[in-house]
């Protein structure tokens, strides 16, 4: 039997692993994808080159493919995707002419979902939602064990909810939505718009260039006391709490588990999010609140899930 | 083999139906609840007086009992309902003394939503949200055919999911819950505010005084040309499609199914949502986005539910 590979495909990076069956990371490759402006086949190019880089010499039971897109129920076509060219294609068709390996495809966040509830912070819960804060908002619900990708296969879609009517402009074209006020974006923004002309340690990191501030210098810079770097977290953690508020009234998960690269800040994001989650939701005097925990599998999560699920042979 | 009763109670009625296979209710009793002032057992009276009502000289073999709040996961204690006095009692153990034939007990909603899914509007559909528009907003989940009760059973209560940060204050305590802009208490309120000093079908249905302005009133004036009475439902039905497609973002359901009282205005209501709810959704331009269709069991829903429940032994 040969290994399983999972591969996940974002607007700026490919990252392509060996997973064994207990969803570890054997070895992992890094490539680039060339954004969204080209062609297609120059992000299929780039897949095809990480998978064989990162399998050597390895025969390749499964390969699964996390993609940061609108992926159809059936697992063939990206529907559509704001930071790759995709656009309608049967991605999966497309990647299986170049493989003789069985290829899976799924969105990415669906994918870490799986992966969380399978061999992470989920392990165990009989119920779970993800939310992941990178640039935006991902995210994913896994119930009895499976994760619920919608009838058009387009459910997480947590970010577009919104929470502000009129509310700061989206990506999406819509106001309001809820990570224009809680992901790493909305870090950066509240931050930088607190730069102020005395001296800090973000105002430092960024060389005194608001505009090249970065989530992870927000972050150091809140570890390091900055308090304008601390007052981007709470805000961006009370933000996080009011909207899972609004998915724990409607879905009630045994857990919330929250992932993405503004996680890394762990209590400093968690705790105002726990306090604004206890404060918002529905009944809390009478109910249990679900806890609230770090995702465990990193950046990893994606191709974790999508090999897990390409080895399992199913979606 | 004897009959199925469902008994729907609610805070100011209850409704005892016998219920056929088929989920057609055979015969009906109404009966009247003393409020949440008064002692639990008088509710538990007025049960079983309906119940007995109904069922007649029949043999029963089931009886399901869906309330107006908050049941725990095991279907055993109302854990709390607003309208009602019963605030943690083991429910249906306390009803099961008082019958031979099998107590099941569950969230009205929940209840409704199963009808609606088995017998109603979502019949055959693969997955259905339903929201229903009474005094608040209350609603249920369906996957699969079943409905998603939550880890703790408290799923479904989309009527708390805030759409306006410090907007309007709601009974739960919080401000800027969905059911103060989409409810029947909402298409009131909106109608009451707009009533002026010139003479309207509205102002005369309540004989010039806001205070009784009711839902129905408003629902006959705009049937008949009310601008006011037109005007409040333009706005529950944007926002009613607006929470939806918050809703719709995260779960991506087949069809979604709107019931309660103020669903009987029809396309008065369903337009003006259908219409936010596509230019609400993210990707609306890239994906289906799902009917919008009204419930069909009317007032009976949750009873037809509760009895369908218990004659099938199981929740």
């Amino acid at each position: 039997m040969g290994c399983w590979i999972g591969v996940d495909v974002g607007g700026s990076k490919v990252l392509a692993g060996v997973v064994d069956e207990t969803g570890a990371v054997v070895r992992i490759a890094h490539g680039s994808t060339p954004g969204r402006l080209v062609a297609a086949q120059a992000v299929e190019d780039a897949v095809v080159e990480a998978v064989t880089t990162v399998a050597g010499q390895d025969e390749v039971s499964a390969i699964g493919v996390a993609a940061a897109g609108f992926v159809d129920r059936e697992g063939a076509r990206v529907v559509f995707a704001p930071h790759l060219p995709w656009r309608g294609e049967d991605v999966r068709a497309r990647l299986q002419e170049r493989f003789a390996a069985p290829v899976l495809l799924d969105n990415d966040a669906t994918c870490a979902a799986h992966a969380e509830a399978a061999y992470g912070a989920g392990r165990g819960a009989a119920s779970m939602l993800l939310v992941t804060l990178g640039t935006g908002i991902g995210g994913g619900l896994v119930l009895d064990g499976r994760v619920w990708r919608g009838h058009h296969g387009m459910a997480g879609e947590f970010g577009h909810m919104q929470v502000v009517p009129d509310g700061a402009a989206c990506e999406c074209g819509r106001r309001g939505c809820w990570e224009q006020y809680s992901s790493g974006n909305a870090l950066v923004r509240g931050a930088r718009s607190q730069l102020g002309s005395q001296p800090t340690v973000l105002a430092e990191l960024c060389g005194g260039d608001p505009a090249r501030l970065t989530g992870p210098m927000v972050t150091e810079a809140a570890a390091s006391g900055d308090l304008v770097a601390r007052a981007a977290f709470s805000s961006v953690g009370r933000w996080l709490g009011v909207g899972l508020a609004n998915l724990v009234a409607a879905f009630d998960p045994a857990l919330v588990v929250v992932g993405g690269g503004v996680s890394a800040a762990g209590e400093r994001l968690l705790e105002p999010a726990r306090d604004a989650l206890a404060s918002s939701l529905v009944g809390a005097g009478h109910r249990e609140v679900p806890a609230l925990v770090p995702a465990r599998l990193g950046s990893a999560a994606g191709l974790v899930g999508a090999a897990a699920l390409a080895g399992a042979g199913s979606r």
